[in-house]
């Protein structure tokens, strides 16, 4: 058998899965077909099971690359920014960067993984090991702001880092779900409940 | 056609949703079938017919009663509690009051419904419609906290209200996908973040 070069395969994988989104997000995993995936891509089966072997192997490929996006811009915050109060705000809205910015469809393929969870354990490991990540990232900005004194010390950073995650979680229901959530009025709310006094 | 008496209506019906909600959180609603129904609830179609039209009104009912629980907390919420710091960190565990207590079902009911609300209108506008009076309950609980000067006031109430209700649903995403969500551990989070000095 002919050995295709890298970036032929990783652009056959691309075009699927570009397809299989756009599939995901009209119509949701499990309405969509096989057969709208191969109709959308403007590929035979035969080529497209050559690089997945059904629809579970697709959907697990798309979250993982949802999750991923999520993560990265997590990342791509711990380098870019300095500790402070403003910088956790920003934190819960570096969905608002790119890959993610203003994408809906992004926060409904989220609500559809989640769906998704609940089903498939290997859509649910998959999770686990990247949500693992997204907490270690978080927790380890947490510390900073803590040690920083911007946060209190006496509290593990997981546990806040879990908070942040929740926020960011939440936003994107409403944005999926809802469809009425403005990053700037997100922001201002935020704000306003981070300076409230006891 | 003779009339059943109301409380025998309401026995059938609650007996059909219970049922039906045992599916759904081990399949979720698209793997479950009007057979699994029927068998769960140990009734025959023609009596599960006469009170559901389908698996779509089946779904239909369990998501607004699922959002009317989430509602119903707030609402019971809003009388109970003196306006302090405090009280708004409870808000959003008031996830944790009963019926919602401790409930990894309500969770992940909760989620199979937004993933719904993706694909069917009906549904969609039917959180709408709860979604809509959960903000303003909790708007109008906001509004209380701006008047006694625990939040700043220079900030339209719905603005943190949509916060607020991000952070209950990030809650109920931790406890349904990633199952580690401990209340406690959430609240001490949240104080930490709520305390935090820019």
């Amino acid at each position: 058998m002919v050995r295709m070069p890298q970036e032929h395969v990783d652009a056959r994988r691309r075009q699927i899965l570009d397809a299989a989104r756009r599939c995901f997000v009209g119509n949701g995993f499990h309405a969509t077909s096989m057969q709208d995936v191969l109709a959308e891509a403007g590929m035979s089966a035969g080529a497209v099971y050559r690089y997945f072997k059904g629809k579970d192997d697709i959907i697990a490929a798309i979250a993982t690359e949802a999750l991923t996006e999520v993560a990265a811009a997590f990342e791509a915050h711990d380098t870019a920014q300095p500790p402070d109060l403003e910088a956790i705000v920003d934190l819960v809205l570096q969905v608002e960067q790119p890959p993610l910015a203003s994408s809906r469809e992004s926060a409904r393929l989220l609500v559809q993984v989640w769906s998704e969870v609940l089903r498939s354990p290997e859509v649910a490991a998959q999770l686990d090991g990247i949500m693992a990540q997204v907490r270690e990232v978080v927790g380890g900005l947490v510390a900073r702001h803590q040690q920083r004194g911007v946060l209190p010390a006496d509290i593990a950073p997981e546990r806040v880092a879990d908070v942040l995650i929740a926020l960011v979680d939440g936003f994107m229901v409403q944005r999926a779900v809802h469809g009425h959530a403005d990053p700037a009025a997100f922001r201002d709310g935020l704000r306003a409940l981070m300076s409230a006094t006891g």
